[in-house]
């Protein structure tokens, strides 16, 4: 501590706000991240995978045993650093269980243009749910149309969830998407069945309550800060069990704060269907649904994809707005307790 | 890490307790925080403004938008780094609900010779609720000289809770009153009703029980340690509203345990006390007991500052001591809820 | 952030599971842990204290009047750095209480092989419960020939729970038994009656079920990762309830989840006896079952040792165990609430 020189120094560069930039900080965020990933490897369980197509690739739970910490890193990783991460003492119904606890002051950057599992890649017989910021730099998904974002970016960063490590041919075509050599990308991978996968699915909290928003036709640049938690689902044996625990886990355990500008009467307007609550298919666990609807992912309602509770502070006007409750008892169901 | 030297540094320093001393300490430590909330002002959106008085003024929510992290710093910054503070997941009442926690190991430092809105700042129509070190320089109010506290501080760090930036008036004002030249002056600020604004002023439950066991005579210094927390209450849309909040937070939802040594005596006499409820003004919200007293600050119970719920460990006898209750219905209604 | 070289370092070492290495890597991490509490020594209040045997003898709560953090870094270093330690605000039966939360991912390595509080330490008239990963180096206990595990350190550090500081007898004693010279060795001292001293016990939940699944001879190698919590207890005016306290803080508050590999089966053959209630003694504070023991520890149920309630994840098939629960009206009457 030097208290002999006062001079603060004031030579800050002020950024607009990311969203609409080209500069490719998301995925710049997160590769710093994986660098730090890569020095606590052996703590965290992660294992990198040589490949012959180049590039880094993280298994962080289909060979490798993964932990929280790797999940924990995972997520954060996913979030572009841009939202801090943390597991939580909480209860289910009278039963104690940790939490995710997310938070983030930039949660359109955080959660849709980096954390949203907005693409889905089938290469051959490979096939991952991606996430994480090179979705900003392949820009394939309408979210960036609408939300008018891309980077181009030297190294890009991307999860995969999914039981298989990637093909070079997965590889390369990622590669392609992004717009960088295969060197320059780097894929972290774990099942939905995992430690360290299950635990970023979970910590999908607020990421749900945004895009639902958004679906909703909201203007999610309203929201400037969001917090939320959900409760730590049992890694599954399976994946489409572990598809359906992650699943109920923020439908019916998920509880989110989001802070938002401007009027309450466009609120007012979308807040009953915010929560899962708002979805006519709520109330069954996310696997007898999904048997319901013949396994088809996409005959599922998109509108049930949130969490279980949300609260909505209008920052401008101090109007609360607050829907929807936690359901311990499907939880419990889902969660075999 | 090397295991090869197994040499540890003994040439550590050992200064008394702070209480006392002259070393500008808590000027310090918030000028070295102040650099630090400067590297991120663009991901907290706060904003340093250029003055012609010289000095660094940074908008923490007069016109910038802020953020929970602007909050959190700004908190840490009036508690001079002495405290920890974050966001946890709670409840009121069966919903949802962020809540700030505060932890210290120099409650009469960090709260009272730092945190505490002592210093009622009114220059021309300025007006602002001085807080932070800033206060321990200028040494006006009694507080010092009851605690013996006084700093020389080469570099002087306040925090004014104001919906105004302060003119160049303001400025050398408190510069003069600290003792140093403008240039050598960090003020931060925002208004009660902003996001970093109203968080910094709900990380206050830890304070607001230290003042309230110096209003009762309590020797503070048998204070050791402290943790509290208090749900955040929403942004509001004007200050009167905001402060209405912010104190229905501490007064209704405050939860804080201090960690005492000394006789029980002496706390048994004062114990009904320290929570709010030991104020006759008790059980109504704020702003109504606030529009009862002509809305003269002055006329309010002072005893009514401190909050819901108190749990004193004695350290030295192994006695606890137990008052108060959070009213999750009251500040439900200040809440909107 | 630099994002023209996307190169990442991926000359990262792989090293096996710690278990069954000879690397002094616990011991190592402690004493690096050491030094970091030697440089924040004033702000803990714990205090260096010099000895003619040589080493460094560190006062956390003899006459030291420690601190919430002194007892946050005693645990963390306790647990050889491979554990977070964090206090969060909890309740008990409706009253907010702090709860001290843990969080590993090598819950073997940092409870089992370093926090146990396994070697007795008496020399002439000095006694103290040694924990921390000198247990490592000196390998007197039965466990490290069970689970495979010896350090041969350069630097040893060790954590005695005890009401004086050690003499040059013990200090030489304690040397001699971990294989290296005087000046090599850090030991650290509180009693479990001191704020830091009472703190460290209670970071011990996730320890209780570790040591209590290795009692019923459950391979504890299947455990991957563990978090747990228990309410801090009131610092208690004499060792023996404070003794009493910290127990009954961990067997009738201590929640534990824990994420295990391999069958059901064997889970289930176990389970019902892990949490506390699984011993027959269950139902009475720990002071009532010692002194019906005669005051000898011995006497008592050695399955009494575990946390409250015990939840287990089997990460592998998807199970989850749940027993026992959080007993409200003994911590009430152990903590005088």
């Amino acid at each position: 501590m030097s208290h002999d020189s006062p001079d603060l120094d004031l030579d800050v560069e002020f950024d607009d706000d990311f969203a609409g930039e080209q500069e490719p900080i998301l995925n710049g965020m997160a590769w710093d991240l994986v660098h730090q990933l890569l020095n606590t490897a052996d703590e965290f369980r992660v294992e990198p995978v040589e490949t012959s197509a180049g590039g880094v690739v993280i298994d962080c739970g289909v060979e490798a045993m993964g932990s929280l910490g790797a999940g924990l890193a995972l997520a954060e990783i996913c979030l572009s650093g841009l939202a801090d991460v943390n597991l939580q003492p909480g209860q289910i119904g009278g039963v104690s269980w940790p939490h995710v606890f997310v938070q983030s002051d930039t949660p359109v950057e955080a959660c849709l243009l980096s954390q949203y599992a907005g693409w889905q890649i089938a290469v051959g017989k490979y096939f991952a749910m991606g996430s994480g910021p090179m979705r900003a730099a392949a820009g394939l998904e309408d979210l960036f149309r609408r939300l008018e974002y891309h980077e181009t970016a030297s190294g890009v960063v991307g999860i995969l969830e999914s039981g298989d490590l990637p093909t070079d041919e997965v590889i390369s075509y990622i590669a392609e998407q992004c717009g960088v050599a295969e060197r320059s990308l780097a894929l972290l991978v774990a099942p939905t069945s995992s430690v360290a996968g299950n635990l970023q699915v979970v910590a999908r909290s607020v990421e749900t309550s945004m895009h639902k928003l958004l679906e909703l036709g909201f203007d999610v640049n309203r929201v400037e800060s969001a917090c939320g938690s959900a409760p730590l689902s049992p890694v599954a044996g399976d994946d489409l069990t572990g598809i359906g625990r992650t699943n109920d886990a923020i439908l019916y355990g998920g509880q989110v704060t989001l802070f938002v500008h401007g009027d309450d009467e466009s609120i007012e307007e979308i807040v009953d269907q915010v929560p899962s609550s708002g979805s006519a298919a709520y109330g069954r666990t996310f696997l007898e649904l999904f048997e319901a609807a013949g396994r088809d992912f996409y005959k599922l309602d998109p509108l049930l994809f949130s969490p279980a509770e949300v609260l909505i502070h209008n920052v401008e006007t101090g109007r609360v707005h607050h829907r929807g409750r936690v359901n311990a008892e499907i939880l419990k169901q889902s969660f075999g307790l």
